[in-house]
């Protein structure tokens, strides 16, 4: 293992940024977070703090940093409007890119970025699916891969948030491409992991309510929804969304196979304490994405470097990234016209009435 | 409380038949089994031991039982196929029946089960919805209608059996009606109950396959399916069911409410042991249907010998079987067709057309 | 199986004693309750409504009721004080005997009902320690008998009671023989089925605490208190007894061998529900012995009327009960004095100097 | 916060000495390991691949280490036979000291690390007990001190490790102190921290067995062990240590309150993944002591930094770390000689006779 570290560059620094930034700076040990990049003057006060003490560059303009010297890589964590812009340039200018999911909710956009690193095969350039770094899922897809489920046929999985009283998620609607697009996307995702890329879908329906949060139908939205997608080799998925849980972030799957299950935090928990007092016997959970993927972060920065840096395969395709949008905004579209929508195996809509 | 026993009859003494038969003669200190009917002699030597001995009469005719001096009550055990026939001739009898469930896989000749009950109000006729006599069932009710997760909005309800590697299950599914209304049925009646039977449907939409039984295609029916149903109100349930589980019986439900949610048997169990050894921590599970509810049949036969001898109502309305089977039907419609059927608040079909 | 029923006579109808008669009135299909007595008058009048409508004939003396024509059992479940007294009558008047644990909170009391047992071995006798009966831990002792731990090598077995924040058990503590004979004496037992009866105590020693009930010390008992028991053939078991729980009833006990350990009861649960809310996940627990194990005196009760109706070995040896009790009473001594107590091989005290 | 990092050196680089090694230099932001120390060639091999590239300094001897040029910090990660002395030469070369837990096996040699601490008041001198720093014991202890148990009674701890078929135990026992000392500790420290280093022992007991390793007998060690510790404020604490688990590492610790409990890891998990399959549902638990509290050590490497940087007082006392060493050496001799042992209120042991 050569000590040569990557040097990164942090595009955005919000919510997701300054996490990024920080586990490159601090918990990344082959990469060196040599660059951080916001047009927002918040942002850069606390980067001012944070990154800056420990050698990192800050740029109020993405395109300056790109010509940061000795820049090789860069991870895209900025609003999700830019991520294939940014990402674009990146390539572009010869870097290795990390962007947050989504690409874009669009899915031609999407398949610009996976156009663009098309044309740079040298570049290592990943859509950061959290999950599929987590130690819990990892577990579950060896243990799948190991026959130990037999063969796996239906997915339930959920992505459920604890509910923001501050109704901050309703402005956000706005952008997010609606709630299939923006918090199922990972449970497409580890779909497409889980019975393999090859799969090709059927046809995929949803139906949802706005059982807290009306307003949301102004972005045409729900705050909870179930999804239902058929394959064409005869696997099925299922999918609950919501943005209303009262205990905290539950994030559920389970893999069932003709010989087995594998279910993945269907009995959610922080730690291991149990509290028992007289209401009886009480445990806490995750409240948030980041509380219960926060590790799992961590792994995807180091082994982004290690690709670089080793010049390895990365763990997982870009072009899944696409596919996962595609599947995600026919589910936001059938949730919205409330049509059933089917697809013949080439990927192309096809009329109910042509069935 | 009267030292009074209520004098009933069994009719059917297949699979279900002996525990009515066993738990009414055994279990239900208000009740007394007097008589039992069945056509099939291998059923009629298993009661000259297990029931005659203890003052049971055995019929081989049902009409001829129905004549029994004193009889007051019914247990209708039989194949589905008869259920309703059987049903209305007791009725017609003047005799209390609990009927086990479906009254019948139409919904035409379900209606007329409870057509003939409504002419004779006096007597007590009840469906057999089991998990309604469930104690964790009950408690989650009456946490509900407490008020602990605020307004129930979203329900995921599974009936997942054990994988019966005879196959007997595709020779079955000739009858049966079809996965949904055979194993849904009972998450259909929960979510009625749970919702409350006010809720009209929407729509519905399913999809399934055959992951382990192909030949269950014959019978229009799936091996593993899932449910969508939508309701006017701005609810929506989900149901999974399955007949390939390797654990065991796997009934899950959670009922999702803007402020809290309930799951039920989300971490199944057979029993309070745990083995650690090598491989990890293992339990085990109920491994029929029998296994996890077989008290709840018991609440069951006592509460309805209270009923009848108590002339108290019925823990539930006869009603809601019908509306139970309508659903049913019409996801397996879903199921086979691979369309979205929708309905009007009357409960009038529509045409996605005129959407 | 004979229709036969066996006629039982129940002594004592305080909490314990209504629970019995009950039992063997309603869940005991081969039994026939005929008889019962108090010398209390609410007791008898309770019984009025509940017992008598059904046949049974009271008594307010229990010499009387052992004339009852045809009586052939007792089940003793009155005051501890008179267990071993009425248990001896009922022999000597040829009875079949169910008797409350424990015999008698002394080891020669106790030891005077099998003396009285072995000159009648046609009779039936058992001391009835539920936990026996309880299926899991009957499933974790098929397991460790199939030999999936290994050797059975340490065992740690806890009886904890809620608080009963009344104090009635300060009162009781006056006749209880103390925790370790009332609580503690089911894990003794446990211990001694599992280990084998064979097991002989090298050593016991207990210490105590009166976190909650200052007012126990008057009677020589404590709140809490932990035991070591030390066995000649190189086993340990340890215990926990406890009037303080918050929760409810946590009966718990692990059996750890050279290859594997059976955990009973480590995952409390009352049943199939739990509610998330923003606390967290919480479940409830039983509330108390009766909640927990309801279901295990129903099968002692079938289980001692199929031995005495079959002639059929008893599920426990009477013996038992008497070590059980020299082993509760050893641990209470030493958790009053502070000393550690010695046993030779032949179970006779021996001085620590002499070690 | 300021950029400066803390240099420091790792003496000894075997199991626990490279974690600590590779915890500080790619998991503690703020220190900089710049020198490493063993004597034995193989650990100084592997240090060359993994240390030594990223600028670390090798020493083949430790006095040598502690002239390096502007260390500041050692973590002493050596054989315990080793920890004091060199402990002691470092804090008396004007270094702070994390050192593994024991300071030694003897009370009076460990107690002779404090004495050369409290000679240099500036400099930070920690034992390293990992549990402290484990986020459930810690969730465990702020809600224990938010009163959610009320008054902390009746502590259970136990430090279970999976058994090792190479028996390299054995061997082990000859310089581990015996299992009290050596996994005991652990709990021992616990039971400090939750009660408070003000509670004084009163008595202690032990038993053990050796299930599986005759031959530890040699060395005076058990593999499996009670302990009992009474407290003169009216406290208990008992604790099970063994070197036989089937499944994995299982620490598990209960605080009972006068309200309620705390159970700290009572349903063992490795992470979020159950498999059902037709034995069952199974779940892994971590193999080993570091599996479990592997970030508790990352905890601990960043928290003893920030203490030396920012001139912080210590999560927890040097002094405690004494007063463990004395009560698990008391209960190993109790676990020997078979005996009882009780100290006064000043600490000093009195003879059972005085009582």
């Amino acid at each position: 293992m050569s000590a040569r570290r990557m040097k990164i560059g942090c595009a955005g620094l919000g919510r997701m940024g300054k996490r990024h930034a920080l586990n490159f700076l601090e918990r990344t040990p082959r990469a060196e977070l040599v660059a951080a990049s916001s047009p927002d003057p918040a942002e850069l006060e606390w980067a001012k703090t944070h990154l800056v003490p420990f050698g990192v560059k800050l740029y109020q303009n993405y395109d300056d940093m790109l010509k940061h010297e000795g820049l090789e890589a860069i991870v895209v964590a900025s609003a999700t409007a830019v991520h294939a812009e940014q990402a674009i340039k990146a390539i572009e200018a010869d870097k290795h890119v990390l962007c947050e999911k989504p690409l874009s909710t669009s899915v031609e956009v999407s398949q610009s970025v996976v156009d663009a690193a098309a044309k740079k095969p040298n570049l290592k350039v990943m859509c950061g699916f959290s999950r599929r770094f987590d130690k819990s899922y990892r577990d579950a897809y060896s243990k799948m891969q190991a026959g130990l489920i037999g063969a796996p046929s239906v997915l339930r999985s959920q992505t459920c948030d604890k509910l923001d009283p501050s109704g901050f998620f309703v402005a956000y609607a706005q952008f997010s491409g609606g709630i299939f697009v923006d918090c199922s996307i990972h449970d497409i995702d580890l779909t497409l992991w889980f019975f393999g890329a090859e799969s090709k879908v059927k046809s995929v329906s949803a139906v949802g309510i706005t059982a807290v949060e009306p307003d949301l139908r102004k972005h045409n939205d729900r705050d909870n929804a179930v999804g239902l997608v058929e394959f064409h080799d005869g696997r099925i998925a299922y999918f609950y969304a919501s943005r209303m849980m009262a205990a905290g972030q539950e994030d559920t799957t389970e893999i069932i196979g003709t010989k087995g299950k594998l279910a993945v935090n269907t009995q959610p928990a922080m730690n291991h304490v149990n509290l028992f007092d007289d209401t009886g016997i009480r445990r806490e959970i995750p409240q948030t994405y980041w509380d219960r993927f926060e590790y799992a972060f961590v792994t995807e920065a180091n082994e982004f470097a290690a690709a670089v840096l080793d010049n390895k395969p990365l763990p997982l395709e870009l072009t899944a990234a696409v596919q996962a949008v595609r599947i995600g905004a026919a589910l936001q579209e059938s949730l919205i016209t409330g049509q059933k929508i089917f697809f013949d195996e080439q990927g192309n809509r096809i009329e109910a009435a042509r069935l």
